[in-house]
């Protein structure tokens, strides 16, 4: 048996060799190693899958792949294989694979499908990206609650065989509206005869079918819920979240904000399919309103260039001064961002956050400010420039920490994504500010 | 009905107020939502959770808070409700709870305990923290793989009250060694004289019980399973993982790689419950590291102080150019810090990423070049001072994403946590080397 490291290479280096097509079908190579094989190989070597891995395991490795990878295997396909492929697929990621392809081959495949799978996968293409809608499947389990236990099995028996696996039954009045949840476990615990209606726990737990994504996963990770049902406005059930989505929902998410606050777009596809061109454009607009944000350091010095040549050691001290203020405040807005991306802080906060922040960074402001002091001695500037950066040190790391604990939360009250708060943003907007504290406090200590 | 913002408004102000207990007491308010609640509360609020939470609910509640805020309402119950509390908690759950506590409240808890739950506590607790052990639960339902289904089912039912919801059965043979795994509606579905060894799945994902928790709830999320079987070197079945547990790994280990790109120590606890002690403790030392390495930077503005004095107009650019260094570094580090920690791309990776960053490091370069010639044009400083500032941005940012892309794999070998590697730490070991770039080119195009 080959290892997933050699596979990998083999794949990428010499698809011709037959010891690929041999582990690609041994069982002991299961669908999610395989899966994460194709993850791990360059772009180009995508379509040679379509031909390595035997059809019957294809609906599974797809499944578990990125939907634009899936699509680009699927699209290698012969016709009457797409269509088997798809039509065996859960409809929610049929649906999302579906989406990453062109419009004709789009038509092509569901135009070949069973008319009801048309339909359903049709209906699913038409909701909203990023909504629960877009997250579920058309496929679950809902019984009526006057059945007994063992009237509710049998159902379950017969439909069986179209669910992969069934974790909750869903309790439908006759307006198919969503009244209760049933888990699997308590109806096989329970007496055969009991009613559904007794066996059910009401008010479950639910999520409107337009409501936005992230928050429909937080919602089930609060409640601990494996499978989530979606309603419409008047409660009629349309489907249900799996567990695995709404796990890939909050990963998604949080890379979304780690990349966000790293000041870039959000890549919005694996690292490794971002090519050159898509990485310069998802970083390029921020670095150049960075760049022309930080451009005004530039008019600030030149306003102080009289200061700068009366004391040429005052510029000695600027990077690590303005650098210093944009590491504190750096400090600041990755941790309060993570925290409202949690839900642990919101505006109603801000007050606390920023008494807190503030006595912080006064904190390690005095902390710095000593150390800034020896490090000008070291630098033999004199004494009297040794106070000046020890204060400016202590005057830049609470403005910084003022600024950094306000921001995020401001611009979540205008709505505006608090992760664009970046690194990079408070490092800027720091800089500048930062100068001007600088040699305030200079001219006024040395009397310039 | 009193909504959200209310309650925690009127628990953290007027804490008597019958409209609380009230509210607590409704069925209608779920645990999920009072869990939620609570940890919106001010640290000094919790005790009073202890007086107007009912009792029945206590459970419930204080598995769903932080084990920190849990212990801490839980310490203000009389002894004997303690003991019940903890009894009826799940045993991971419960063991987390006392491990927050102090060693004679802890001691005094189990010792009231019945004698097996306290002998399973008192293994649990023994347990590293952060390993798969930690999150497991002993509390599973395992069959032997000669019943029939019928056989399973009377099993199941006969266990059911012990366990608050079962998605997976373990087959385990007679040395109690995991060898299948059997989801329950397979059981269902299945006709009742079928034999067990039959329904199973064989080669059942597991984890070993001393693997570190991110990587047991990665596979799990790669698997796709509910319930992870975890087993001893000898594939005894020791315990299970829930779902929601490994949820929370993954959100926690999100939140540290978040904190430490943003350049403190991880929290590890809420933010909420961090005071001013907390945070400055844990981003004192990274602040003092850079703040030192950061220093150089005025050893190398003094070793140019000639050029300085010469031209004071280079001073002028000197934080928008180390600036823009960190910028274009900081967006790929976190990139790939991110990408690293969902196992996208490792150590083997490093030549085509290196390529790649160094690829977009210089048409971003090129394209903020050119915007710097023109800013140096708005600040007349003349032609020759303009080319040196939009030569040095392309080389520091050709020189700032190749230290970038290089590092987070590089301690990747080390087995260092690529996440320390944060926006701070690429600024200032760009800032240095970007100046030393900066005055070199300045030297040789200017004939300093």
């Amino acid at each position: 048996m080959l290892d997933f490291e050699t596979l990998v290479r083999l794949v990428t280096s010499t698809p011709d060799d037959p010891q690929i097509r041999d582990a690609f079908a041994d069982p002991v190579l299961d669908e999610a190693t395989i899966a994460r094989i194709v993850t791990h190989l360059p772009a180009e070597s995508l379509p040679i899958i379509a031909a390595l891995l035997p059809s019957e395991r294809m609906t599974e490795v797809l499944s578990q792949l990125d939907h634009e990878d899936a699509a680009r295997i699927l699209i290698e396909l012969d016709h009457a294989t797409q269509v088997a492929v798809i039509d065996a697929m859960q409809p929610d990621d049929a649906a999302d694979i579906i989406a990453s392809m062109s419009e004709p081959d789009r038509v092509r495949i569901i135009d070949s499908m069973p008319e009801d799978e048309a339909q359903e996968l049709a209906g699913l293409l038409t909701w909203q990206p990023d909504t629960a809608a877009a997250l579920m499947t058309p496929a679950f389990v809902a019984v009526s609650p006057r059945l007994t236990a063992d009237e509710a099995i049998a159902g379950i028996r017969e439909v069986a065989e179209e669910f992969e696996s069934v974790h909750d039954v869903f309790v439908v009045d006759k307006e198919a509206r969503l009244i209760g949840v049933l888990a699997l476990d308590a109806l096989v615990r329970a007496p055969g005869t009991e009613r559904v209606s007794r066996l059910m726990s009401g008010n479950p737990v639910s999520v409107r079918v337009s409501e936005d994504q992230e928050s429909a996963a937080r919602v089930m990770q609060d409640y601990d819920v494996v499978t989530m049902p979606v309603v419409d406005d008047n409660d009629v059930l349309l489907g249900v979240i799996a567990h695995d989505d709404m796990l890939d929902v909050l990963e998604q998410e949080a890379t979304r904000d780690i990349e966000q606050l790293g000041g870039s777009q959000p890549l919005d596809l694996p690292y490794r399919r971002a090519g050159v061109g898509v990485l310069y454009s998802r970083r390029v607009w921020w670095l150049l309103a960075l760049f022309l944000a930080e451009a005004y350091t530039g008019t600030v010095l030149r306003h102080y260039e009289g200061e700068i040549e009366q004391v040429v050691a005052l510029s000695f001290f600027i990077p690590l001064l303005i650098g210093t203020g944009g590491n504190v405040g750096t400090q600041v807005t990755t941790t309060l961002v993570r925290a409202m991306g949690l839900h642990e802080v919101s505006l109603r906060d801000m007050r606390w956050v920023f008494l807190k922040e503030v006595r912080v960074g006064l904190l390690l402001g005095a902390t710095m400010g000593v150390v800034a002091f020896l490090r000008a001695q070291l630098l033999h500037v004199g004494v009297d420039i040794g106070v000046v950066i020890a204060v400016t040190v202590l005057s830049i790391s609470i403005w910084s920490a003022a600024v950094a604990s306000l921001l995020p939360l401001a611009l979540g009250k205008l709505r505006v994504d608090p992760a664009v708060v970046s690194a990079p943003v408070i490092s800027t907007l720091v800089d500048g500010t930062g100068l001007i504290i600088y040699f305030s406090i200079a001219k006024f200590l040395l009397h310039l």
